[in-house]
């Protein structure tokens, strides 16, 4: 999607060793419109899914998951790393490494949210190794839903979390994928 | 808003000890139509402020400031909890209770993200006691930004939290306001 490649080489920063800063877009700042736009793209490309709820991941998927899940027209939940008081006391919890905290996080969710026999689209900021993205689907899975696509705003292919989804039979989608952040630079796929 | 509080009233649950849990609309599952139709309302009361961005903080708040960002065409920020990588060195942070932790957290925010001569809304999903509120409202003194106001979902009118801004002189907008969830009720303000 060019607009968002167009504002990651704008505004995006390699901070080496493959961290792409998109801090006035997506992570820290949020930018509203193109959040929107990026939720109908996501939304056309997985329309014909026939998904029932859009399962991400707490913090920095929420944008993306709420836009797409607007356009549509279905319920989006996202997993906690802590577990709040106004949870059931079962719930379905897996563990992921986090690349930004450098350790393990918790990914919860209320089986009151996340049921049986329905189609779940995962949604989320970043795909770069892709174990996030794999907790989602142990949790989906989990639960006896079916997992029928991952869409993503940024995908690092160098980290190969693609392979990883697409082994297990899950489309892919990406709306900027990242080649390569050698030497400073930002290569996008074409 | 009447839709906000039919839903509340439907799939809201009184937990005791003034805990409502609204985790099917806003805090786990989030309905994208009824946010969406919440952020037409927030921005429609505020459109006249002139806000040019809008504060919250990480998790429950991202949601509806993001489509009340989407409807008055302005970038939202939300304060972290904890410092990321990609954060400069020297950050803005306040400590603010958080009533479903029980312990006290950072709210942070980079200076890039919020600027002098701002005039900064604040949205949230909660207004109780409004300590959080409070912490982003000095976030944003801080950083030598103006806030022109307060929306939330959800007000517990009972917990006081309306006061403590009012006396500051920031305009306070809810599209819920619940004086009462005592003897397991949930009692709206007229």
């Amino acid at each position: 999607m060019k607009e968002l490649q167009d504002r990651i080489l704008r505004e995006g920063k390699n901070l080496g060793g493959g961290i792409l800063k998109v801090d006035s877009l997506i992570n820290h700042q949020v930018d509203p419109l193109l959040m929107d736009h990026c939720g109908v793209e996501l939304a056309r490309r997985f329309a014909k899914t026939g998904a029932s709820r859009i399962l991400t991941a707490e913090i920095s998927g929420i944008a993306p998951a709420l836009m797409t899940a607007l356009h549509l027209g279905i319920p989006v939940v996202y997993a906690r790393k802590s577990r709040p008081i106004t949870m059931p006391d079962t719930v379905y919890l897996t563990i992921a490494p986090s690349h930004t905290k450098g350790r393990m996080v918790d990914l919860i969710v209320s089986p009151e949210y996340l049921k049986p026999n329905e189609k779940v689209l995962i949604i989320d900021d970043f795909l770069a190794s892709g174990a996030t993205i794999m907790g989602l689907v142990r949790l989906a899975q989990t639960a006896g839903a079916t997992v029928v696509g991952v869409g993503t705003l940024i995908e690092k292919t160098f980290e190969g979390g693609r392979g990883l989804l697409e082994a297990i039979g899950l489309p892919v989608e990406s709306l900027a994928a990242i080649r390569s952040m050698e030497d400073g630079q930002i290569l996008f796929d074409e």
